[in-house]
C-alpha cells in the first residue's frame, strides 16, 4: 500500500515544475519593516485561503488549470540579515529564468522585489518596470540602511536607469522622492490615470510588474503594513491587470499582504484575486 | 403586580401576528457552508445591533413602524440533517402566507431560500426570482449533495424554470455554471446593470427577491462565509433597493451574513440598513 | 548630563505653543455615547498611530511642520458629569482663543463641539458652522439630557440661530428632525453635494468645521460608535477638505473615532490623514 | 391563526413574574467607568450565550428550572445622567423585594450595586456586604464625583456602616483605603481566604451578595474594564458560591463583564456559569 | 532540473507511510456542532502554527522524529451529510490500522471520533476507550439526530459496551446523563482523579483515547465551540499524558479546537504541544 | 501664556533624571524575531495601559512614586540591521550606569538584553544573571545568524562564563541545548523551583535579571511571539519578585510583550504589573 504526502499549493496551480509555463513561490520575511510587521505570513495564509476561489475566471474567461503553474512552496529566508534573504531569493529566481520560465514572487515585504528585479535586469537590457503602490519607495537610504522597504525602487533605478519605472497610485512619500522622481521615473499621484498609455507604450519590451497591494484603498485592503488612505479600487486593479495581458511581462510579484492585520480576511480573499488574474493575465 | 417578559425584535417590528403586512422570522442554519461558517448567528445579532438604526429612512421618508411587520423571533433548527432544516422552514412559510402576509427570511446560509421559494411557487403560478449574488450558485450538486448553498439556486430552477431567475452581481462559479445560465437563467456579471430594465418587464407578476449579501463588495460587507472582490456598494443596493418599490414582491430573504467575520461591526450595520429598507420598499 | 522627558505628539506638530499658529489637543470624553463607547481612546490612538504617515503632503505640496502646531496633549475630563466635562473645554478652548491661536480638537465623541462652538460664537458673532456627519443631531434632549452627542447641533443652533449651520451627508435620524432642519439649517442628505456652492458663499465670514467622522461609509471608517452604511468615500472627503482652504476658519474639531472597533488600524489612518489634511487647509 | 413574539431570557429562567423566587434583571450602563467602558453590553450578551450552558449543575445536582426565575430584561437607562440611572435601579429593586422576591442584578458596572443595596439596607436592618472584587472600590469620591465605580463601597458604608461590609480578593487600590478599611470594612488582601470563617459568622444574618467579577485572574476573565493581575481562579469563585448556600441571602448582582474585551467568549462563559451556580446556591 | 512540491507537515512528522508506526491525519468536519462552529478548520491550522514548537521534549527527553510519523493530511470531506463523513474517515483508518499502524486524528468535531472507535472496536474485541471531556456526550440523540457531537458516547458504548468507557473532567449535561452513565460508564466529574487507578487496571489492554480539548479550562484554551469553565490545567493533562506511556494505545484523537475563536493563538499553542507529546508518548 | 508639552511616561514613573536611582527606557525592537513578531510595539502600549493600575503595591505597601524612576522614553532603533540596534541601546545603557543609576529596559525581543548584559558585565566583574524563560535560548547560532533571540543567553554566557546564569521556567530548546546547560549553566526546567536557594546563594553579588515574560503561561500571557503552554503563573512571578527584594540587582528588563496577539490587554495588564513589583522590589 502507498499513501503520498500532502502538499500545499495556490489552487489550480499543480503543475509539475517541467512543464510549468509558471513558477510561483512564497518570500516569507519582513526583517526592514519599519511600522506594522507580519508580511511573513502572506504566502501560506495565501495558499490557504485562495480555496475560496474558484479557478475558473468569468473575467478573462479561463481558467487558472490551464496556466500551467508550479507552485513551489516559500524559500527559507532567516531574520537579521536582509542581504542574505536577497541573495537567496535572486539564486532562486536566477534557476527559474534560466528554465525559461515566469517567476512570480508572493511577498512578503516590498525590498524582495531587489532580487528578481536584479536578476531580470541582467537577463533583459531593457527590462522596465510598472510599480502599483501607495509610496514612492525612492529614499536613498532609511535611517542609514540603503536596503529596504522604503528604498527599494531607487534601488531598482540603479539596474534599470532613468524612464524605465511607471509608478501608480502614489500618494505618500518625502517632499525629495516626489522631487527626485520628475527627472528619473515617470510618477503617477494618486490614481493609475495614464496606465493605458503607458502600457501602450511599452507593447513588446521585456516588463517586471511590481504590485504592492497598498495602493489599494484601506477600505479594500486594510490588511497592510501601513495602509494609506485615499487609494484605488478593486476595479480599477482588476482593470490594470486585463490591460497587463498586452504585454510582454517577464516576471511580477504581489507584496505587502500582512494578514495579522486583516481579521475579516478580505485583504486576502483580495490577494488571492488579484494573484489569480495576475498569473492568468500574463500567461494568456 | 404584574410584569411581562421581555420580548427581541427588529427595530420597529412590533406589531402583532393578526395586525401585520409582513412577518419577518429567522433561520439559523449555517451546515452546508463549505467554507467559513457562522450565518447561524446572524439572526440574533441582527436583531440586537437594529437599535444603531433609526425606524425612520429618509431614503424612502417612511417608518418602519408603519410596515406593520411582526418579527417571528428564529426558527428552531438542528444541525446534521438539512433536509429536515428545509422542511421546518417550509411549513412555517405556509402558514405566513396562508395567512395572507408577507414572508421575509433572515439566513443563515443561502440554501435555505430553498423553501420560501418552494413554498411561493406553488402559491404563485408564475412566479420570478431576482437574485442578488456574488455567486452563481448553479451546480447540480456539490461533492454529491444536491441540497447545498451552492446549487440552490439550481434547484430554484427546478420550481420556476427556464428565464424566471434574474441572476445580477454574478462573479464567481464554475465555467460550466456560466454556460449553462446562458440559455436556462438572465445572468448578468459583475454588476446591477440590467435590473432597471428586469424590473420594468417585471411589472404586476409576483417576484420572490433573494440577496445574498455577498454581492457587496468585501470592503462593504467582510462578515460572510466567502468574501468575493469586486462586488457593488451599498449605494448600488439602496439604489436597487428602491426600484423594488415598482415590484409585487411576494416574499423576501437576506442571507450569508456571518457575524463572527464582521469584528467591526459594519457587515452588520449593511444588513440590518438592508433589512430596513427592504421591508419599507416591498410593503409601500 | 541631562535627559528630557520624552514628548508625544501628533507627528509634525513640535512646534512651541508661543510660536504656533494653531494649537492642537484631545477631549478623550464619550460619556453621553448611547451606542458603541470608546472614542475616549481616540487622541492617544491617534497620536501613536500618527507615525505611519508623512508629515509631507503630496495633495497640497506642503509640509505640517509649516503649519506650526503646539500639540498640547489630552485634557484631563471624568467621566459621570459631562457638564464638568464641557467646562473644562470651554475654559481651555477660550485660553487658545485668547492668544489668538486657531484652537483644533481630536474627540471624544461628538456632544463636545458643545465648547468650542459656545467660546468661538462668543468671539465672532456671525459665526457660521460646517457639519459632516451621518446624523442630524438635532434633537432636542435625548431621553431627558439636553447634553447628548444626539442634541449637540440643537445647542449649536442656539448659539449661532438659524440657517448658519451647513450639514451634509446627513442619512440618519427621526422624522422631526428632517423636518425640524428644513426651516432651521441647511441641510443636505447622503452626500455632499451643495458644499461647493456653501464654501463660495461663506466666503470671508468666520467659520467652525466639525467632522464627524461617522460622515464617511463604513467601508472606509468602520471604527465609530454608530457605523451607517451609505457614507461618503475618502475622496469625497478630501474633495472637501480642499475647498476649506477658502475659507476663514477660526477652529475645527475632528471626533467619533472609536479605535477598539478599529481592529485593522484602517478607521485610525483616516483620522490621522484627515487630520493632517485639515491642520495644512486651515493655516495655509 | 396565533403567533406569539419571541421572548429572550437567560437559560432555564421562564418563570411568570408572579411564580418566581427570584427576579433577575439587567443593568446595562457603565457611565462612570473610567478606563475601558462596554460593561453596558453585559446583560445581552450574557442572555444569548447562556445557550451555551445546561441548566442543570452537576456541581449542586439542581437544575435551574427548579429555582423559579422570572428574567425581567433590562431596564432603560440612558447615559449622561448616573444620578437617574441609580433611581431607576432603585424603584426597580423595590418593586421586587415589596413583592418578597429576591432580585438578583446584572451589571453593567460596579457603581449600580449602590440601587440595590440601598433598597435592601432600607429593609433588613442589619444587613451585611459580601463583596468579591479586585478594587477596594472605598474611594470617598473620584475626581470630584461622589457616585462612581470607585466610591461604591464607601457608599455602601454609609447605608450599612462599620464592620458590615466583607470584601476578599482585593488587590488594587490607593494606600489610604487600604488604610481606612483596616478600621470600617473586613478587608481580605489578594485570596479569599477567611471566607469560610465570614460565612459561618453570617449564618441567619440578610446579606447581600457583589461579585465584581474582575475579581478572577484575567487569565480566567480577561473581558472586563481594568484587568488586574493576580486574582482568584474559577475553582476559588465556584467554592465561595457553595459556601453561600449556608446562607440567608437577600439579594446580589454579578457585574462588570465587558463582552468587546472578550474576544474569546471565555469570560461570558464564566458569567453566564457563575450567574446559575449563584441563582442555584441562593434559591436551594 | 528539478523541484518537487512543497509538503506540508506538522512539525517534525516527515517519515515515509511505508517506514512510519503512527499515521497522523486530519478531519476537518464541524457540520452538528450546535454551538460555535468551526474546528474544520484546526487541521491546518495545527500544521502551520505546530512550527512554534521544537521536535524535541524536555519532558519526555524525546525528539519527534524518533516517533516515525506519517503525516497524512487532511481527508475531503464535505458538508451536509454527516453519515457520508463518518464512512469517509472509517474507510481511512481501516488501511491504517490493516497496515499495522497507529491512526491519530486531528478533528474537527468530536462525533467524528465515532468512526476510529468503531474500526478499533472490530479489531480489538476489549476495547476500551480514555475520554478526557468537558462533556459527558451521552445523549441518545440530539433533536433526533442520532449521529451528533452530543451523542458519540452513546454511539462508542453501543461498539464497546458497559464499563470500558473511562470518562474524566466531565462538568457539563443533562441530569439523565450522569446518571445513565452511574451504570454504565466510569465517568469523573470535573478533574483527572482516579485516572492513575484507570491506566493501572487497563495495563495491556487496547486503549482507544480520545482528548475532546474542551476538557482544558477556557483560560488555558478558550478556542473551542462550547467552553465550559472549571476546567483542568495544562500541567494536569500533561501528567496524564506521560501517564499514557504505560497503557498499549491502539489509536488516539485530538478534536475540539476551533481556530476563529483563538485570536491570540494559545489555544493551538496547547493543542499542538499536546499532540506532540501524546505521539511521543504512545510510541514510546 | 505658557504651556508645555504632554509628557508620556509609565504610570508614577515622573522623576526628573538627575534625582532619579533607576532609570527606565524602551527598546522597540523585533527585527531577528523568527515566529510572530511586533514585540516593538510593547513600550508604547505598556506606557498607556499603565493608567489602569495605581501607582501603590498592596503587596509591597510602597508606592512606586517613591522608588524615583525616570523614563526616558524609546530609543530611536532601525530595522535591517541588528547589530547597530545592540550598539545603540549599548551606548545608552552605559550612560545611565555612568551616571550610577540603575538601567531597566523594556523590550522588544529578548536579543537586546545582550546590551545591557555587556555594559555591565564590563562595569562588574562578577555580575551574575537571573533568567526566567520558556526557552533556553543558547544555540550558538540560529541559521547561521550569530545575533539573535535564540542565541542571546548563549552571547551573555561568552560575557559572564560558567555558573553564572541561572535559567527558571525552561520549557523549550534543542536537544543540544539543555545538554549544554548542564555543564555550563544553572539551568532548572518547567518552574521557578530552586529561585529561593539561588537568591540566597547570590546575596550580595551583582545581578542582572532578565525576564522574558512567556516563561508565563499562555492562559496568563498569551500576548507573545512563541506562545509556550506549560508555563508559571502570575502568583509565581509575584513570589519571584518579591524575593528580589535580597538581592544586589544591578540592571534589569521585562521583554517579549507583542500586543498585537494580546487582543484583551491582559498580557499588557501583567506586563504593566510586573515592570511596578519588578522597579518597586529593586529600588526598596
Amino acid at each position: 500500500m502507498m499513501m503520498n504526502k500532502s502538499t500545499m499549493t495556490f489552487i489550480g496551480c499543480e503543475e509539475e515544475f517541467d512543464d510549468a509555463k509558471l513558477v510561483l513561490f512564497g518570500a516569507p520575511f519582513d526583517g526592514t519593516t519599519s511600522f506594522r510587521p507580519g508580511t511573513r505570513f502572506a504566502p501560506t495564509v495565501i495558499r490557504n485561503e485562495s480555496y475560496g476561489l474558484e479557478t475558473y475566471s468569468p473575467y478573462q474567461d479561463r481558467d487558472l488549470e490551464d496556466s500551467k503553474v508550479f507552485d513551489a512552496g516559500d524559500l527559507e529566508l532567516t531574520f537579521g540579515n536582509p542581504k542574505r534573504v536577497l541573495d537567496t531569493i535572486e539564486a532562486f529566481t536566477r534557476k527559474i529564468v534560466e528554465a525559461k520560465k515566469l517567476p512570480v514572487m508572493i511577498g512578503g515585504e516590498h525590498l524582495l522585489s531587489y532580487s528578481p528585479i536584479k536578476v531580470l535586469s541582467e537577463t533583459y537590457e531593457d527590462l522596465h518596470i510598472i510599480q502599483l503602490d501607495a509610496h514612492t519607495d525612492l529614499r536613498d537610504d532609511y535611517a542609514g540602511e540603503k536596503l529596504s522597504h522604503a528604498t527599494v525602487m531607487k534601488r531598482a533605478w540603479e539596474f534599470v536607469g532613468d524612464g524605465r519605472i511607471y509608478q501608480f497610485g502614489i500618494r505618500s512619500g518625502l517632499k525629495e522622492e516626489f522631487k527626485w522622481a520628475e527627472t528619473h521615473t515617470q510618477l503617477n499621484k494618486f490614481t493609475l490615470e495614464g496606465l493605458k498609455e503607458a502600457v501602450a507604450s511599452l507593447k513588446g519590451k521585456p516588463v517586471y510588474i511590481t504590485i504592492d497591494l497598498d495602493v489599494l484603498d484601506p477600505s479594500v485592503f486594510p490588511g497592510t503594513g501601513t495602509p494609506e488612505p485615499g487609494g484605488i479600487t478593486f476595479h480599477d486593479l482588476q482593470d490594470a491587470i486585463l490591460m497587463f495581458r498586452d504585454l510582454n511581462v517577464v516576471g511580477a510579484d504581489v507584496v505587502e499582504l500582512s494578514p495579522h492585520y486583516d481579521q475579516t480576511g478580505k485583504s486576502t480573499a483580495v490577494a488571492c484575486k488579484t494573484l489569480r488574474e495576475l498569473m492568468l493575465a500574463i500567461t494568456k
